[in-house]
């Protein structure tokens, strides 16, 4: 069956985005400092967000949220008021935070519109992740985008089947094994991984082995090659 | 032209929306009793709330965030611990909030979807939204869901296009003049406006007159026998 359409993941895939969390959690570290261990005070906020991740959902956000709980839980409930104010405005900032694409992006989705329509598939605070594509100046080039509280199989169904000719004709590009790969392999589409220096702890997995529908790219100029050679 | 679709607006149209957040806000105002008058917090949270409007958009998330804000500007930058965690409990509370449908939807919406595609058009944090519409049991009764940061004309256009036949066959019903009619009435669509007993500052508008497409009504029960008039 011919590939007709390509989906992309936004965050890590076409623009930074796992940098910017890890320098607001380096920020949070100094804020704490006098606090908490960085060790100990990582293992909290992880398990906080892990907590609060059915309640809150993917975002900067619910991270903000959840980091001035972390600074809460470990100042016995009373946190200087200068640490809260300096989350509030980390969170602030991660929200307008430049938009800076990735190496090859721009060329590879101009090369990938002219022949496959392009769906931007992605989790995340919905307005944030339109003004992050807004600025990133791609917008264009997809025929339409997907924002979503989570990515399973039956989600890559659905898309796939309205923005192209099912999964079968279509193929998924991003940097998590989890959320991009798998499920998307399972609804039956192709899956190229570009892995991403970074990554969540929540989105870690392994990578498939053995699936002919499944390659790992060094890079997303890499991607339209690949594309094409599926048929 | 026949109308095939409706679109339905979901807080404060389907269930009950305002009347949570106004709940939370009076328990703000006790919270920070001895620190502001109920007038002075109302408008400082008010103002804080529109200020932040374009970088947290809509939703429980963001008014959380805009609730810690609101206490740390009228405390001097040093709110009492107390004050952060009830305000955090708040928020958590108001996102597993248990969902109450309001009056005649359950019918209302039963009878409609016999003879016309139900969409569900509704600002705020996604995944809540999701959540909300799974807890009221309506899900199984639309054909689609639109989940939007902004509602406008040109949403409504595009919508009425990908789930329909285009805005002249759609009719909007909802309780905001400013979100659910006056764009979707500029968009070509027929509109019925439902008010809700409350309504935030932010939608505030006044009604259309003279619009033959626009139709002021007491319930949702008088939906169906409405929209079957227009043809």
């Amino acid at each position: 069956m011919r590939i007709t359409t390509v989906g992309l993941d936004a965050d890590d895939t076409l623009w930074h985005n796992e940098t910017i969390f890890r320098l607001t959690q380096d920020r949070f570290r100094e804020l704490m400092a006098e606090v908490a261990e960085p060790a100990v005070l990582d293992a909290r906020l992880a398990a906080i967000e892990r907590r609060n991740l059915s309640l809150y959902g993917y975002g900067v956000k619910g991270f903000t949220l959840s980091l001035i709980e972390t600074a809460m839980e470990l100042t016995g409930g009373n946190p200087p008021g200068r640490t809260i104010a300096d989350i509030l405005a980390a969170g602030r900032e991660m929200l307008a935070h430049p938009v800076e694409t990735l190496p090859g992006v721009d060329q590879a989705l101009a090369e990938l519109s002219e022949s496959y329509r392009l769906v931007l598939i992605t989790k995340g605070d919905l307005l944030h992740q339109e003004q992050k594509l807004a600025a990133s100046g791609l917008g264009d080039l997809f025929a339409a985008v997907e924002i979503l509280s989570e990515k399973d199989a039956s989600t890559y169904v659905r898309i796939f089947e309205r923005h192209g000719t099912g999964a079968a004709g279509a193929a998924m590009c991003g940097n998590s094994i989890r959320s991009d790969i798998l499920p998307a392999l399972e609804a039956g589409a192709f899956a190229a991984h570009i892995p991403y220096p970074l990554t969540w702890a929540h989105e870690m997995a392994e990578a498939p082995s053995g699936n002919p529908r499944f390659a790992e790219l060094a890079s997303i100029a890499e991607l339209p090659a690949w594309v094409k050679n599926l048929g």
